[in-house]
């Protein structure tokens, strides 16, 4: 597949896009780890939130052969009233629908929006805010930076 | 104070640094957010260990006016044998000292160690592994970088 290298300078650059789209007050942000924890850290810090979370999942075929998407380290949300939620990449969109549908079960009174770098047409859900259409593979920087001649 | 920038690429070059002084295998990494958000991103994706957690700290002032850090969002560690635990800074040592003290009570038989990026000589606690001292404060890319011009 073609590849694109996504470099730090092009991360600043979409997540400032983030921020001047997203027109919502959030008090608390939850990073999908691994992809969505560098996003979050500057996020938190141009928001001034110190109510920066990760939760992880982990994706397996259950007995049927479906693909299913388990999610474990759940953040204490008894403080929050509205939570963002972001990502790397929106790709097939199984590990966000996952990721909301277990957050809002156990919280059902907060708030959650979601935010990702890329997204995919195809995927089962759109983010609320994303930055660009995913269209090949991406090597993003925190994926191969410390592997390139510095 | 004295401010120093610290940039992406000077973050990169000390990430691989403690690439390379790291000589202890693990597991596991757990970043004390928000500080060590990005480098445990980063360190996760260069060891390919998808077990990549956070947990939060909040200081506080107790009743007798002492400083105290509360430690929560402790990620489940029952598959976990070696555990990397991440900071930017140790600066005090406070933070570091609470979060040793809780993940090892909760998991008397995983083995922890430490790791970050500066370092201060008048600090509680020494990590395991660090690049720098800190002699002034750091503007790290990730608190100063979306509120530059780009």
């Amino acid at each position: 597949m073609e590849k694109r290298y996504y470099p730090y300078e092009d991360f600043l650059a979409d997540t400032k896009d983030l921020t001047k789209q997203i027109d919502w007050k959030f008090d608390s942000i939850i990073a999908i780890a691994r992809g969505g924890m560098s996003l979050a850290h500057l996020l938190g810090e141009y928001y001034n939130i110190r109510e920066v979370y990760s939760i992880n999942t982990i994706g397996y075929e259950d007995t049927t052969k479906l693909a299913s998407v388990k999610v474990f380290n759940i953040p204490e949300l008894n403080e929050s009233k509205s939570v963002l939620i972001v990502d790397d990449i929106v790709d097939s969109g199984d590990t966000l629908v996952e990721v909301l549908k277990v957050l809002r079960q156990m919280y059902p009174t907060v708030i959650f929006k979601t935010a990702s770098l890329f997204y995919k047409k195809s995927a089962r859900i759109a983010p609320d805010w994303y930055v660009r259409e995913a269209d090949k593979w991406i090597d993003f920087f925190w994926s191969v930076d410390l592997n390139r001649k510095i």
